[in-house]
Formats: structure tokens, sequence, C-alpha cells
């Protein structure tokens, strides 16, 4: 596999820049730039939304332009959003779920995904490790 | 990080032997194979056992033993043990969680995670992969 | 009553593309080809979106664009979204709440609607015949 | 389909005779004449129990008898009788689902039916036009 | 008040026969002996069915002819009939619900009455000196 | 039984000057004026607190000053206060349990009491003719 | 003990002519043909009804008539009817329970029964054989 | 603090416009300039969006522009959205939540805000001087 | 509005002694002198009892004594006392309830408010500045 | 079928010695002799421990060694051991899920049980004889 | 530790008086007289109230005056009192919450207490023998 | 009573070893030194195991080779092992229930005990104080 989507939903644009303690320091753009040079051979294209039907719009598109799998931070959409897990579901790619925070240790409303359910797996906890991860475990598949 | 413990919970001593369905054809020993070759300069080590006492033990162990971190497939304890997650919580090591099956998909009381909360982080539903993704990110962090 | 809109919700852009086990083969285009015929003294005007504020844009602007009743499957947005349900709950329209599938032999989190209570009916289980039944409903009403 | 049985649960003989905010004043042999009046190529029979065997019966019965398609309001039967859902399984015949009220808009414990699960369809909250909807979509169907 | 109407549920022809520590030794016929000769002005007539439906008819009856007021102890179908309470519901009469044990120091399904809700008033818990109550009340309001 | 008492939980004092619908029009002076015309052979005592505590010590007392029987409405408090539950199960004395309105067709929270269970009976919905019917219970009994 | 009573609940006149993959394609009067072959010394009657009060009279009968002990399968009514189980505890017979379909693999509806706490004991998923173990039994307890 | 923003969530925009009897029948643009002749040394900007995103974003970018203060009212996303509440948690600006009517007496999924953990404080029930409240705290905080 | 009441619930006499981080440092009596100067217009009383019945009374009185408007901060008794929301709801009195801390990101029984149903309006989360808002809000209403 | 075994989990090492009221005074040893008497054309194998693993691996072992069929009583693992479940599905033996009380009667944790699921079918409250039908089963199926 | 204060609850003045299968037939001031020959070292006072604002001022007024620690059985506002338990988080004062009886035998809402949270430490079940524990912790702490 | 036996069960071997702001550092051979010390007269023995069947195993011993009373600390097992408690329960030792930590200020599922109900008496949060008051309840009952 080598053409890889990398999503990232709601308040996400704000990481590294605020809440460090929970989030980490980094900025994605340096996660991106890490990515790229760990899996040189692949095209690793991104996108971040805080709109829930732009992601579910990017989710659709994905699977007609050649994408072969995704990376798929929902954020606080993880746990409201059902529009979001159909469009999962509809879709023919494979969608790995990434939380940065180890979810299961945080409040009790994030601890259900309504997206799990339909993702290929879930990679939660790892800080922004996750992400390649989630792209390692495409590549192979 | 280059010793590495993995250790498999109740009935996963079947595995690749029944239920090919759920948790896939290939025998644990292939698995571990294949985990040895992906990495090379790690030491890799394994225990599984169906007995929770021994679990906790392997872990209150590891740390004591030069293992540097631990990749934990606790199986149908995941749900039911708050001791292997006390002693998860009691050690020093990194544990990760792993999943074979998307339990996320799966009943709701498979849905439940005593172990998370204290993890390092949980991969869940990619098969047997799971395993190499908890291996990789353990050596780089 | 003569002007008929139908609202389509998230992911119903790919009706008759995917999932045809759960929503049918036919393409929505066919299905408004029909209600056209069916109905050959109505305007029929369609609309269809991912995004929950277009939705409630769309019900707003038709309490004032002579629309006389609206067809509204809200899709996964049943569930969740108390804002389109407060949007019919606000204009003055008669709203008919259609699912193609039959929600109540679906996962739990499909058998509440937030829009039910507000709705003039509800019509669900009927595969796109729904939607005829429920402009059969506006035009004697 | 030409044979169609109309099947009124528990309290409906009081139709038109009491409570008319929340059932309308309209007795039900108006209801039934106007159906037969708009669908004069079926043959619609009728039939009220407050019994929950004899509903039971009329729907066993049903589909040996020539019955090709069912209309039955359950009242309050549709919350509490698992026994008329098992009925409604157990037969080859479609049956619609319809409610006069808009039960989503009333006491919790009228939100539930065992029924749906096992319904063509559901119809609720269109007054006694609801019948009048069913017929017309298992005349086509 | 002077016509007046007990309804006993099922299970209670069996009253004074089985149970004596629930429901007290007496047999119904001599409670309704002591309630005609503690009430010689009144016209009290009986009905006991173990029958669902014969209690949704008694009932529907009553306010047909001449009875001005219902002594009713639903017994089990006090917690499971959704269709009796609807019964007093649609009717004119005055309702009292009666139960022989304390129903609140008891199993918790037998905590929830569908039937109160609708009821003129609720007395439980005094034996079958419950029933002379319940008729005191009709007698003078 | 000839000494009964009958008390009264918080924000009676205000019966018959505020909230007619709910509790009528009658000043309880009235009410008891009644009952002790009903009931001549009877010595009536009133006892009304807004405080939790001397309700407690009012029931404690009771028992050890040849009263007979208590006509109790807890209002508020019987569906919060554990304490006096206790102490209706700590005397020997038996308490009737009155409430003015349906509680059973108000607010969740006042369909639970903690008392009914240690009651010799509840008598409740009848308006404040329930204090009558509860005297005239411990006066047979 | 020798006379043994049979009773099955609504839907089980279907048995083996509809649904075979839940309840076994063979029709109940073979099973009862079995019984009798199976139990040669006993005298087994038996009984189905969709009528909830039939088989509550149906049980009451059976005490005073000879009967020694029921085998009382009582379909959808083992998860909803209170009264059912009231006259099971009311009468003296031993009555074992008994579901042909392994209920606990099932809906969580039909994982519940108000009959058990009160029967002999239970007897769940073994298809038709139920009957003959539940037999056994009572021969000879 | 003088660089006020007031935010208001979906179907605001509607205020005034309909149900006088839940929101008023003032416009929120007659608000505004009250608030604005109350507080003259104030810079108190305005924006509405039926658009969750759009919300999230000008929360985000409100802390960029010299904005001190944000009074917010969610309206519908109050109950359902964690992504605008993990945006009030990601900025460093306080933000006053405000709902016109008393949330706590209406439909119980009223009850509960994702928002009020993270915001500043809570002001409900007030109808639109919830505004000038809030603006108030703000200008003294 | 110019005669107003500010009551305090249990345990706030602590305040400005006791756990400075939850409720601030400041004496309640400071509080109270800056409303006075904040609103020189109004006559402001102050009552706190740790007695409910003290604060049922007061609310009682302050009906009967020409006071205008409450503030009322029911500290612990919010989540426990039916009795102190009855009485609020049983005078004309306008009662603001006041929180000091911000309850809603505190332990879930403290995000229940029996009081809240029964206020003009309910200030949470903002120190004992929501004192202030609440008089402001009397004093222009 | 001719090979089986019985497997008692813990606790059940004292049967016989105490609590004879819930578990009867026979020991186990008896009842395992009234078995092989019962079926002398059987091989009837035992099995106790109060140790979850080894009952675990005595279901994986009895699948490798002749075994045909199981009775298993799992006691108190019934209710807590999601791991003797997955042995029980993962092995293609049949098992017949034992309980010597009605644990339908008792504590309501007593009342889930995570293997009969699983099972071949479930028998509870015959006492010990509940063994014999087991058996019976086996032998027959 | 040597200024001791026992506090008791609601209720707890009968105790030795009445209901002794549960709480013992020994009189308080027994108990007290051997908690002070037990502890001769220590000044132990005494103070009882069915009155939860005295028992609240109890606690403000220990730590005030020389109190060292406090051995507190609060009785059934254990499960009802917030403000109790706000008390005993606000004073500075060690305290030891008792019970005489096993609360986690009894009632489901007797097994929840506001208080322990907040406690030094908690002591149930042991009858009286409790408080001697309790001073014996305390004089050691 | 002299001969006591302490037992620990699972990760209470680490005691003194880890976590020491939740357990204190005192390793657990020095707390059994101080309790021999404090109990000369005492013969103390000391079992600990994270094996729950070698716990059960040490109860059901207990009882039959002269201990008469236990101290038992089931660590994690106090709230997901029946299989304890009905060893508890089954012999005739008095075993008083330890916890070192305050288990009612922790996570909700710490705060459920299945052994208490069957234990002589509960003591939590004292820490390892708690032993001491353990043992010298036993010594003198």
């Amino acid at each position: 596999m080598k053409n890889i989507l990398v999503i990232n939903g709601p308040n996400l644009n704000l990481l590294g820049k605020r809440e460090p303690v929970l989030y980490g320091s980094q900025d994605f753009s340096e996660v991106l730039d890490e990515l790229k040079s760990d899996f040189p051979d692949c095209t690793i294209s991104y996108f971040q939304s805080n709109n829930e039907s732009e992601l579910i719009n990017a989710l659709h598109a994905a699977a007609d332009s050649g994408i072969e799998g995704a990376v798929f931070n929902p954020a606080a959409f993880t746990h409201t959003s059902i529009a979001l897990a159909d469009a999962v579901a509809a879709i023919d790619l494979p969608v790995v779920e990434v939380h940065i925070s180890n979810i299961y240790g945080r409040e009790d409303f994030r601890q259900k995904s309504y997206i799990s359910k339909y993702a290929a797996g879930v990679i939660a906890g790892f800080g922004v490790a996750g992400y390649r991860l989630a792209v390692s475990y495409l590549v192979r598949s």
C-alpha cells in the first residue's frame, strides 16, 4: 500500500500550540515530516478539519481518488458522530482509528467510540507515535 | 529498547488451532518467529498462561529481570481482572495492550478494559499484526 | 399541498452506490424521478447534505420560500442532532421523518430519534418507498 | 397485493368515542369506509380485539387464509407483548405497524416497540391517515 | 355515589385459598359480604378475571351501564399491562386502585404501576380492608 | 383504636394558602375539624413541621405517650429521608402513609418512597380525603 | 410421580411448521408421542394456548385435578407475565420451566424470566429434548 | 476587560421570530444594542452560526485577535458537542456559558452540558438578560 | 426591585475560613458589604443556616414580609432537598440559584439540582461574584 | 455418547459438608456413584477445582482426549469468568451448564451467566439431580 | 490523641431500646462507659442528634474546641446527607465513620455513603465494638 | 481468640516496594512484626497469594486447622471474585475484611465488594493500621 491519507478531526489544528500535557508539544507538520521520512516509499497526504461534513466528504472522496488506506483521528467526533462512523462503514478503504491520548484513562464520555466498530483497527495512547504505527500497518497490509 | 516480553492470556494457547474466523489461522509460534525476524536487534521472550496469577507474577518478575517493555494481550481477563490491571499499574514497565480481534465490534462486555487505563497504549483489531505494531512502538520509545 | 421539499442527510449521497443490502441499489435520482411521476401535480425539490448546518439552514429557508411540507431523512443525525430537532420544532412546516432501513431492528443507538417528537409523523423500514408514502401524506393533509 | 387485513389492538374499539385530542374524532368504521373507497381494487377485512391471544390467532390465521398483507396497530400491546412480536416474526406475511398518535412524543414506555423489529415497516403519528399509507405500501409492494 | 363495581385481577380467585401469609385467609366472598353490610345504601357488583381483555371489557362496559365508580385490584397486571392503564384512562369513571399486600415492600418489579397515574387514587398494604377504604372514598366523592 | 396522631411534613403549613391546583384550597385546620367530627370517638392530635428531626422526634414520642396509630404525610421527605423511614420502622405504632396528590402521576423523583416499605399501608391521590380514609383504617384495625 | 401435564405457551402451536432454524422441524404431537413412549408408566396430558389467562387457569386447575407435576414452556410470556409467575407460585405443584432455544444467547429481553424464581428448576437450550429431561426429573422426584 | 465576543449557536438566528413563549419576542439585534448601551466602554462583537465548525473556529480565532472574554450560548450544541467543549477548554479565554431558557426545567437531554465543565461559569434561565449578566461579569473580572 | 434577601445554605458559614481553593478566601461579610455598596438603592438582608427547615421557613417568611426577590445558594441541599425545592416552588418570590464553585466540573452527585427547575435562573461557577450578578438581575427585573 | 466428563467449579469441594440448605447434604462422591449406576454404559470421569485456569485447561484437554461431552457446574465463575466462557466456546465439545441451586431466585449478580450463551443447554435448580439430567441429555444426543 | 468526640446520628437514641436483632441490646450509655474504661487516658465526649444541622454544627465546633478526633456514626444520614459529608471535608479533624450493622449486607440504598470519601477510614459491621476500634485508631494515630 | 490468620490478596506482595502514595512505604513483614508485638498472646500466621484459588483453599483450610479468625485483604479480588465471597460464606470462621486505602474515595469499580456481605465486618482506609484494628476485634470477640 502506497497512497495513504492522514485525517485529523476537530481542534487538532491546535496540536503543539496548546495543552502540551495532554497532546504533546509537537506541531503536526513535524509529525507529518517524520511520517514522510519514515515511509519514503509512500505518498502521504493530509487533511484536517473542524467540520464534520468536510471529514465525511474527505472519506468519501478518498475512496474515489486512489487512496489505499486512511489514518483517522476523529478527536471529539469519535464519541458523538454516527455520521462519520457511517462514512467509514460505507467506503471500501481500510481506516485505522488513532488517538493521541489514552482515551480510556479520561472522562467516561471519551471512552465510547462510534468509529471503532467499523475501523480496521484502533491505536490509542501512544502520543503522535500512533500515526506511525497506523501507517506501518497500512503499508504492510 | 531491546528486551521485550510478549505475554498472552487465557485461551490464546489455542491460537491458530480453533475459531480461525475470529483469531486467524496462524499458530503463535509463527507470529513469534516473524516478530524475531522483524526485530533482529531485540530479545523477545514469550509467556502464555491461562492462569491469572501466573500472568500477574510474570509482570512482577519482568520488571525485576531486565525486561524493558511488555506486549500484553490479556484476552478475556481484559474485561474482568482488576488484579492484572493493578499489576500493570504497580510495575514501572511500559505495557502495550494488544487485542487480535476488534473488541469494539463484539459483545458489550468485551468493550470495557480494566487494563487500558494503565497501559502505555492500546492496539486492537489488526489481527496478529498488532503484536508487531506494539513491539515497533516499544523499540522506538 | 403542492410544494414539497425532500431533504436527505449524511452519507445518503452514496445511496445506490454502496451497501445495497442495507439501502437498496437504487440511485436517489431514480427515486426522485419516480416521485415526480407519481405526483405530477406537485413541485418536488430536493436537497442533500452531509453538513448539519446546511440541513438546518435548508429547513429554515423552506418555511420562508413557499415550501408547504418537507420529507426529511436525517440519516445518522437522527440519533445525535438536537440542533436539527430544534430546527424542525422552530419552523411551521409539517416535516415527515423517513428512514429507508428499519432502524428499530438495528443497533441500539439507531433506535432513538431526537427528531421524531417534533415530526408530523415517522415512516421507517419501507426502503425508498417510504419517500412516496411521506409525499402522499403531505399531498392529502 | 389485493387481500389486506387491518388489525386493531386494545382500546381501539373506543376510537372516535373518547379522548379525541389524542386519537381524533373519527369512528373506525368511517376510516374503514374511506380505505375501501381509496383502494377499490382491494379486499380489506378488519379485526379488532382487546385480547392478545385473539390478535395472535388472527395473525396466524391470516397467513393461512389468502391474506397477502396486514396493517397492524397493536396499541398498548406494542410496548408489552413479545408474544405478538413473535407471532409477527413467525408468519410469512408482510405486517405494517401503524400508530395513530406520535408515540415518540409521549411517555417513555410508549417509545419502545417489541413489534417494530419484525415489521415490514413502521408508520406513526399521522392520525388515522397512517392506515391509508400502510395499505398503499402493501398494494404496491 | 351508589353503584360501585369491584374488579379483581389475575390469581385473586385463589384469595383465601392459598398463600395466607401474603394475602390473608379470607375468601373474597366474605370480603364482599362485609362490604355490602358496611355500605347498605350501595349496589356493589363484583367481577374477577384472570384475563386481561375481560378486565378491559369490564371497565369499558361499566362506564356504559350506570356504574358510578370502580374499585380495581389489577394484581400482577398492575406492573405489566399498559392496555389496562389505557382502559382506565379512556373511561370517565373514577377508578380506585387497591393492593392487598404492601407492594412497596416486595420485589422491585412490583413497585411500578402503570395504572396509578390514571387512577383516582391508590390504596396499598391494608389487606382486604383496602377495599372498604376504596368504597368509602367513592361513596363520599 | 382511639388515640390518633396526624403528622404533616414540610411545606404542608402552606396547605390551602398556595398552589390550590395541586393541593386543594382547604386549610388543614378545616380538614382537622372534619376529621374530628367524622370520628367523634377518637382523640385526634396534630403535628406539622418543616424540620425532619422534629418529625422523627414526634414519631419516637408518639409511641411512648399513648398514641395508638399515626397518619403521616411526609411530603417531600417521602423521597429523601431514610432517617424518617428508620423512625417509622423502629417504633411499634402502625403508621399510615398519606399523600394528597397522586405522586405516581408527577415527576419521577416523587414516585419513590423510602417510607412505604415500613408503613402499615399507603393512601395517595385522594386529596385531603386521604386523611379520613387513613383514620378510618386505624379506628377499625 | 405419574400424572404429568405439559403446557406450551404462545406461538408454540406453530412448532415444526415455521422457523425450523430456531425451533426445530418436529411437530409437537411427535414430541408428545415420544414422551409417552419414553415414559410408559406416566399419564402425560397436554395443553397449549396463546392465551395467558387460559394458561393461568390450566395451572390453577392442574393442582385440583390430580396432576402431580407440570412441564411448562411459557414462550414469550416468560419475559412479560408476572401473572403467570404468580400462578406458578400460588399452586402447590412442582413446575419445571422449559425453553426449546437457548434464551441466553438471544436478545436481551429474552434473558429475563419472571417464572424461573418460582419454578422447581429451569431447562433451556436442548431443543425439544428439554421436555424429556423435565419429565424425567418429575418422574423421579 | 473591554473586548468581548458574544457567540450564539444553532437556531438562535430565529430569536424573536419564532417560539416567543420559550425564547421571548426580542430580536437579538435589539439585545445587542441594549448590551452596547449598557456597557459603553466595551467593544462588543457578535457571531452567530448554525455550524459547529464555524463556532469552533470563532473560538480559536477569538483568542488570537484581542478578544478578552466570550459570552457563549451554544444552544442545542450544549448537549451534543464535545468538539465545542474541547475548543472552550483549549483556548485561554474566559468563556461564560449562557442559556436563555431554564434548561433544567426542560427535557432530560437538555439538562446535561458538555461545555459547563470548561466554562468560566454558567448562567441559565434569565431570558436574554443572561447576556447582560455575562458581560457584566467579564467586564469586572 | 429593592428588598432583596440573600440566603446561604449548609457549611457556607465557613466561607473564607476553610478550603480557599474551592470557595475563595473572602469571608461572606465582606461579600455582603460589597453587595451593599454595589447596590446602594437596595435593602439587602442576609440569612445563613445549616438547617434545612430554617431555610424553608426563611423562604416562606420572605414572601410574607416585603422581600421582593431572593438570592439562594442552597449548597449541599441543592442536590438532596426536594423540600427546599418545593418551598421555592410554593412561594411567589423570584429566587435566583447561585453556586460559588462550578458544580458541573465536580462530582456527579453535585451536578443535579432539585432547585433549578423552580428557580428564576441559575448562576454557577463565578465565585462570590455570582451573588452580585444575581442581585443585579433582581434589581432590573 | 459414552465418554462424559463432569466438571465442578470453586467451593463445590465443600458439597455436602457445608450449607446443606442451599446445596443439599449429599457429598459429591455419592452423586458420582449414583450417576455411574444410572448410566452403566458410560465412562464418567470427574474433575473439581477452585482454580479457573485448571478448569480452562480441563476443558481444553477434554476435547483432545476422547471426551464426547461435558457436564459443567462453573459455580461462582458462572458470573465472572469470560475466560471460561471463551474456553467453552473454543472447544468442539457439547458442554451442559448445570447449577444445583435455582440461581434465578438468588442475588442479582448470580442471575447472569457468561457461560450459558456458549453452552449446549442450561439446567438449574434441581439440586444434584441436575447432573443426572445433563448426562441423560448427552447420552442421547 | 486524647480528646475524642463520639457522634451518633438519627434514631441512635433508640439504641438498645428497639430492634435488638439489628442493633444489639446494649444502651449506648453502657457502650460509652466501656469506651471510657477501655481508654482511661482519653477524654471522650458524646453527642447524639436526630437533627442534621446539629450534627453539622457539632462537627464545625469540634474543630474549634480542642477535639483531636471524631468517631461518627451518621446512621441514615450516611446515605442522604451531602451537607454532612461537606462538613467532614471542611474541618481539619480526622473523622472515623462507624456503622453498627453491616450496611453492605442490607438494602441497596444503605450501601452508598457520601461520608466515606472524606473520612479517615470506615468501620462497619462489628456491632458497637466498632466504636472501640475507631477510638483505638484515633488514640494511636 | 488466639489463632489468627492474616491473608493478603493480589499485588500485596509489592507492599512497601511500589506506589507508596497509595499503600504506604512499609513492607508487610514489618507490619506483621508489629502485629505480633502488639498481640503477644496470639499466634498470627500469614498467607499471601496472587492466586484466587490459593486464597480460596487457604480459607477452606483455615477452618479445618485450628484458626479461630481471619483478617482478609482481598485487594483487587474484592471487586471481582464471587468465588472468594462464597468461600468466606461457606466457612464458619469470622473473617474481617480490611482495605489499606480508602476504596470509597477511589474509582467506582473499587467501591463494590462481593466479600463485605459475608464478612464479620469491614475496615477501610486506615492504611496498614487496619490490620491491627481487625486483629484487636478478633481477639476480643
